[in-house]
């Protein structure tokens, strides 16, 4: 058909990784059923919140304020919780009962794709332990290789500031099935069983 | 965590069917990560799109101009594949051997979501008949039961002007496994089998 603003709307729909062409084809299309004033506020919505948001300066998590909400809380424990993203941080949020704060470390170690520990935002994290005195670090990376590497590795490096480093618990799922839990998860479960 | 631009951000990116929360906190959260000057150009397609791109006069598919390139072409066949939908047109064109021009309906007829046919396309493709001299009318509509009812009415309207009336064959898909058709895909390809 060649209309060169719907390819290029069908190319801006692309971008996000996982998005292939027939979904962005879907999303262009449905656009252009929306009405007019609908797009716009869509389109500024993007622009609003681009100009908006930036990292906080204690945490690193996105916030549209110098320090974002969860690190100005009053009352807050003196624990802090290390993810890989910000996403991770809305996924522990949803956990009501931990009242510390978060560490975004935005990436991991992961040698094979040239990321140290200086590409990530591990450093910060050390000047916190003592302006803030906290007394415990949860590492929450993802249970993968690249995730367990950058536990084991900010675990070297507080454990000689004589802060507790502790690291979420692998195994198995809630409510998953035994019969369909890979041999690794079941291997962990095992290992890391409690007495009841 | 409650930032204003953001939450906004995740409600404009759930607008699309098939949409969820989750995969609109995706889609948000990738764009926070993309660089100022691309996040506004992505803004701005969406809104160029939506300025620029309107019916075609004559099928009522996409197009930037008055009349589509395809119902603009020279030397094409009096033929016009009646469809639901301006992706179906985007379906239909990969096939390289379809000479002729379509007709978009913008739905079927569906009583019960209250859809008549007066609600869809459909007037406009009975002057098109005589003014551009057509021969046939394919009824591409999907097969399903609001296609098929579709397309018996358009087949019982546009008879009575001599033109003929064709409905795209139903039966197993290329590369299917018949263990794994349905029972009614099976059936109408048995009654509609054709000799060797």
């Amino acid at each position: 058909m060649q209309i060169e603003s719907l390819d290029r709307l069908i190319n801006a729909f692309s971008h996000p990784p996982s998005v292939g062409k027939k979904t962005a084809e879907r999303y262009a299309y449905f656009l252009l059923t929306m009405n007019e004033a609908d797009v716009k506020d869509f389109a500024d919505s993007m622009v609003t919140a681009k100009e908006n948001i930036h990292y906080c300066k204690v945490c690193a998590n996105f916030t549209d304020k110098e320090v974002c909400s969860i690190c100005s809380k009053p009352n807050k424990e003196p624990i802090i919780c290390v993810v890989k993203e910000p996403k991770d941080v809305m996924a522990m949020e949803k956990v009501r009962d931990y009242a510390g704060t978060y560490h975004v470390l935005h990436g991991v170690i992961n040698p094979l794709e040239g990321k140290g520990p200086n590409d990530i935002n591990i450093k910060s994290l050390l000047s916190r332990i003592s302006a803030e005195g906290i007394k415990e670090v949860i590492v929450a990376t993802n249970p993968d290789v690249e995730g367990e590497a950058t536990a084991i590795y900010i675990a070297n490096l507080l454990k000689p500031l004589g802060v507790k480093v502790t690291r979420i618990a692998q195994g198995v799922a809630m409510g998953s099935e035994l019969e369909y839990t890979d041999a690794v998860t079941l291997s962990k479960a095992i290992s890391s069983r409690r007495e009841m």
